[in-house]
């Protein structure tokens, strides 16, 4: 039988691949130790889980598998498509709402949280582990609603996933190209293909090690963005004709039309990229990204070079994300919020 | 005064960053002594010098400048001007066609070509180094009029910038930040941004210490890919309109309308990432842009996944490149031109 750990929230900032050792090092032992005496984990990420939530929670369940362990993936939202080829077998993955997974859930020992701390990000999962012994694999602020548990967050790691592979590399292995294959699409992901400014000695170091370990460049970014529908550039032809640049120069932005996206039955998996087409225009610090949600509010996503922090501006807005990459829901219509997040971002740049 | 060694070509190929010492080692020695023993250099790379080429040069350029002795870039084309940036003084750079070229290399004890080996890639410059001793730092196949010198060459490195990045490192500095963008540049441009097949593990090393000595990945990604202006995005639009799927799903084009490139008065360099189009479109295997020159032909570029091999079709119509990236100018009308191209494809993927 497994047996909580006395110890509560263990945090750890800051540290460096190169330097596990002292406190980091008994962290990652201790993690160790709890996923090794649970007979079975129930892993778990934010809402929505993107490339580096999908890849971690993937690694971890390859790798709890190939030590003996029983593990399955209990996300509040499906497993996103784009990524299920990251899972050997999709079974991996139960449905939060199913009876299978509050099954899983009973039976479990522990449960792992990857890429979040927050206890709202996790949705219905909240209720199904809230009674597990918990590990928090996490790379953002902690948030004013933490779940708690023995956590290991290093604000300065590229993406969670280069969490789970130094974990994994603590732990000896077992390595796979199952392994390797999701951790890169964690790394190359969070770090929007080694550009944003997360990209660190740290993320490349371990892109190489996972390279070597079987993952392949090539496959793998085209496996995150290469793999459109001809409508997803339908839907861009049609957004980009709303592009415009701030009279400053400085912020530029793109709205996806609602009329479009329902036209040509898009999800969100065809927005990726969309917000680089404002990035990248010359002189431009801000880019954002407007879209309608299907309830008529208004998705938000921003994007900022150094020094700008988008993420007060996210939190304000009552959204949240890193410093230069974050996102908000808010009230509409379109025209009203653009105008609102345009003139708090002008503000910043002041 | 500089004395030329005895020795002839030394090729080496297919060693690892970890593996440096023995024949390699001693390769990197005898090229840091040649180094050390003149007082000026002439750097060259081949004609329309990309940022391989362009940023193995400015380094070399930064790095013997730091250890005292003369260095002067002399290439075929003018020094490219998206990496003019790379250059802590233009003057480093000096037109091929000047009087002050002929004197550079008239005074010089030694002339360094890098990212080609082959004679008629460097064009007039050709002549001017003609009678200099000759250092070879390249990563493609000799080809059929080589060069000659001391070769350090490396077909699995994936830039000429990687091998520079060695040299320098057995050299033992001094690094620079300059050193490391220019490094990085030539890494990144040659890798497309660390996703092509050369991406390995020891390119995504030396990315590592090029971040540590000074190099800044978003600032570095943005310089190359990000400084897009508007009519950028208008002139993509009018293209994406073109976007068309062979009913094979294995082919996919679009068309660069000359009306909206004249309109726009749009460059070659607005072109950059617009194949990826067709390229990202789930199942494609053969991705291809046309447009039209200004007298009146059709350039045709061509991706291909492995193991498609476009390089043979790109030779057939006269053109060359990469078994995966390779590009030709064809006699038009756009529409013959296109039926034409695509015709030859759909053989080849049969």
């Amino acid at each position: 039988m497994y047996t909580t750990p006395a110890g509560g929230v263990a945090g750890v900032s800051g540290g460096r691949l190169s330097e596990v050792g002292g406190g980091r090092g008994r962290l990652l032992d201790r993690i160790v130790e709890m996923l090794d005496g649970a007979g079975s984990v129930v892993i778990t990420t934010h809402a929505n889980a993107d490339g580096d939530g999908a890849g971690s929670a993937a690694a971890l369940a390859a790798f709890l598998r190939a030590r003996g362990t029983e593990a399955w993936i209990v996300n509040p939202t499906p497993f996103p498509e784009p990524f299920a080829f990251l899972l050997p077998d999709p079974r991996w993955a139960v449905p939060a709402a199913s009876e299978e997974a509050a099954r899983r859930c009973r039976e479990a020992d522990l449960a792992v949280v990857v890429d979040t701390a927050e206890l709202p990000r996790i949705g219905r999962v909240k209720s199904l582990i809230r009674d597990l012994p918990k590990v928090v694999i996490d790379h953002h602020p902690e948030g004013k609603r933490p779940i708690g548990g023995v956590v290991l967050r290093d604000l300065e790691a590229c993406a969670a996933g280069a969490l789970v592979f130094e974990l994994i590399d603590r732990a000896g292995g077992p390595w796979s190209p199952d392994i390797a294959r999701a951790l890169y699409i964690a790394v190359l992901t969070d770090t929007g293909g080694f550009r944003f400014t997360n990209t660190n000695p740290e993320c490349l170091r371990v892109a190489a090690r996972l390279v070597e370990l079987g993952a392949v460049p090539e496959e793998l970014y085209r496996a995150a963005y290469g793999r459109f529908q001809p409508h997803r550039f339908e839907l861009l032809r049609e957004s980009l004709a709303t592009l415009t640049v701030h009279e400053s120069g400085r912020i530029a932005w793109i709205t996806v039309p609602k009329e479009a996206y329902d036209r040509l039955g898009a999800t969100v998996d065809d927005l990726e990229g969309f917000v680089d087409v404002p990035r990248s225009v010359a002189g431009v610090e801000v880019a954002i990204l407007f879209r309608t949600t299907s309830d008529g509010r208004i998705k938000v996503s921003l994007r900022s070079l150094p020094p700008v922090d988008v993420h007060v501006i996210a939190v304000e807005l009552g959204g949240g994300g890193h410093m230069r990459a974050a996102a908000a829901v808010v009230k509409g219509p379109l025209e009203a919020a653009v105008q609102r997040v345009v003139g708090r971002v002008g503000e910043e740049l002041r």
